[in-house]
């Protein structure tokens, strides 16, 4: 049976985006500083479509990381869009014809949508009836593999809270963000259930994997 | 000039003590786990008259920070002995007749009392009138050496709202308190004044040393 588990970069003073996002920085401002270390990074290039990338440890926990993935699931604000109803031309996400993700991909969401089938084994799928639901279907969907949790923060503490996430990986960077949004809020914290497994450090950011404690 | 620094440990999701402080459990319920690390290291136990003790990173650091520090300020609670005003007997402080300081310390507190001189070179002054007398009177003792910050989490955050930290030194343990006192909070986005200016890190604990942008 696949895991269900998610990944996430946090600066050390706990958030996983700066504040006020908005088109120009769907990150917040200053949070694409966050993922200086990811793009820096072989495995993470190549799945974007870019070329060269450091290797090294940085590489081989994204590498691993995605590593047995059957299917993704993500936030609306993740798939992007802008919020409310679906517009005309329809958003079909920030990643082009040929998305990263290479798996069905269900998308949390208010407003129902036909499938969106993208080239490369992506197709998003677009989930009105809650957080179980989709996991539901994205456990079916991958048929065995794992399924891993795209984002954003507001997706992962819904999970974390009702205890449905079996394994994550904090990337903490040492950066001070100041404010915008915390993973650890609104959890209940249920994180307490979790032990860390493993570290792997390099200069510019540590992993940090919990899995939850039997 | 000396600077004025603090250190202080965090749990990765942003906790410096855990919840429901008590007498049996000053850090809070599991508050104590976050200082597995310096208790395993030589020259924390040596400071605080315990044998034996790893030497490695983590041992290098503890010393590093115990390096040139000419007086210390700390909070009411770090220092002890219940809130409100000073009962009788008189509390002494949690550290026995010669504490691991050994340089003046001022401790920040809202009832006066007469200083208390320890054996070591400690002698506690206390401080009634804000942080930033508390902070000028240490600099004045420190005679040209650093000040350090002993906590807790709530005077650490009233230096940083203040913009009067030069230097911290973040040690993140791999444990998920779920609640308890967070060090980031309550500063205004502060923080991000500061920027890294390394990491030295560990299987146990990562330490992030930060200095304010000139």
């Amino acid at each position: 049976m696949g895991r269900f588990r998610f990944t996430i970069t946090m600066s050390l003073d706990g958030y996983v985006a700066g504040p006020n996002p908005s088109l120009e920085h769907p990150l917040g401002e200053g949070g694409e500083r966050l993922h200086e270390w990811a793009f820096a990074v072989r495995t993470f290039r190549q799945a974007h479509g870019m070329e060269g990338g450091a290797t090294g440890p940085d590489d081989d926990v994204a590498a691993e990381w995605l590593e047995d993935i059957g299917a993704t699931i993500m936030g609306r604000r993740m798939f992007g869009g802008g919020p409310g109803p679906w517009g005309n031309p329809l958003w079909n996400g920030w990643w082009g014809d040929d998305p990263p993700f290479h798996t069905p991909v269900f998308v949390l969401t208010h407003h129902a949508r036909e499938p969106l089938e993208m080239e490369g084994g992506t197709t998003f799928h677009f989930v009105t009836d809650g957080i179980e639901s989709a996991l539901a279907r994205a456990k079916d969907a991958a048929g065995g593999k794992d399924v891993a949790l795209g984002g954003g923060a507001e997706v992962a503490q819904q999970y974390l809270k009702a205890g449905l996430v079996d394994e994550m990986e904090i990337h903490v960077v040492p950066l001070l963000l100041g404010s915008g949004a915390r993973l650890f809020d609104n959890t209940d914290g249920r994180q307490t259930a979790y032990r860390c497994v493993r570290v792997v450090s390099s200069p510019s950011v540590s992993h940090v994997k919990y899995r939850r404690a039997a």
